[in-house]
């Protein structure tokens, strides 16, 4: 049986999401990162980087969201194309994500919301940063529905960051074609059933 | 033929040692950052991220510098196991670089050096984490010669910027096993040939 360990946050909501795209069977088990179970010994064996999310499978651990995005595609044979540009875009697209909206959208989060003190310099920094990057993916986005042309796991490893930029830096209205794309991934019935279940468990955990 | 698009920087570094390591021929175009090149149409069409390094290959453009050591490690069948907990534990530390220490040693590279004026909370939170970051791929090489067991593009991924942090931050000594592999790495034949061929051409377009 495969084990997820994750939270509620966007890269925590990647792999569950893909599971569910998957239609393969886990078990969920929260690390509350409120409450720093990330950080220990137990957690630590399997992530030394202390992070969420990350899963065990038969004995495999893998740790970092588009690693394991990445691991249950070519277990499960879908939303990766086993070669050639498609393949290709969709690594590109990932990494994009991982390197790009993750760490820049987690410093502007952390300057505009979780300082002791506000620096308007570091807020800017990111916030400008943040939306050149959401202008890329709306570029990309302006003529075809997915980021790699069909559904793929660059889709995603972008779509809760994109929308916590979309929504958090109110830029819904500046890029149409980004926001339509959220919308259409969204509608998915298994992203949306992995979504209500991360979010149920964390609600029964705090219940 | 491979067309390399690339700079000295350390996800510059990163393909050109991949590809000497694989011992597959390219050409190499170098994109000169100082002067904006990676922003002009021409490069735009090949990342429309604006940033280097990127790789045509026979019509497929892949652009970030851990979907191009995935995509010539699959074209190689070099540096990445096919299955199993080696192609994990691989991709797992790749993603680990590409999110971790690039944007956060970037971060601190900037706040330290190419900011207007010091702003001492922000230097100290990338220095931190840097360190720590550091710290886990120390641990992860206390008792191993390779990040992932048998040398692979995890090693090459990491390779440019723990270095650029082990000097940067001056903690060598701190962090003995990740300067030693550092050291394994470095005395490589490969690498070595990969970062002069990039270094002499730099210099020669200065010259």
């Amino acid at each position: 049986m495969i084990e997820l360990f994750t939270w509620t946050t966007p890269n925590g909501e990647k792999p569950i999401i893909m599971l569910e795209e998957c239609g393969l069977d886990y078990d969920l088990h929260l690390i509350d990162i409120s409450a720093g179970e990330q950080k220990k010994s137990d957690f630590l064996a399997i992530n030394p980087n202390g992070k969420i999310p990350a899963l065990v499978d038969d004995g495999i651990r893998v740790f970092e969201s588009g690693a394991i995005l990445i691991y249950l595609a070519e277990k499960s044979g879908r939303f990766l194309a086993p070669s050639g540009k498609a393949r290709a875009e969709a690594l590109a697209w990932t990494f994009f994500q991982a390197g790009g909206t993750g760490p820049m959208l987690g410093q502007w989060y952390h300057f505009e919301k979780a300082v002791p003190e506000k620096i308007p310099y570091a807020v800017e920094r990111y916030r400008e940063e943040s939306i050149r990057l959401l202008s890329v993916l709306d570029g990309r986005l302006g003529d075809r529905d997915y980021l790699a042309g069909e559904f793929s796991i660059a889709d995603i490893m972008n779509y809760s960051w994109a929308v916590a930029g979309l929504d958090g830096l109110d830029v819904r209205e500046r890029f149409p074609a980004l926001s339509m794309w959220a919308g259409r991934m969204g509608g998915r019935e298994a992203l949306a059933r992995g979504l209500d279940r991360l979010r149920s468990a964390k609600g029964g955990l705090r219940a």
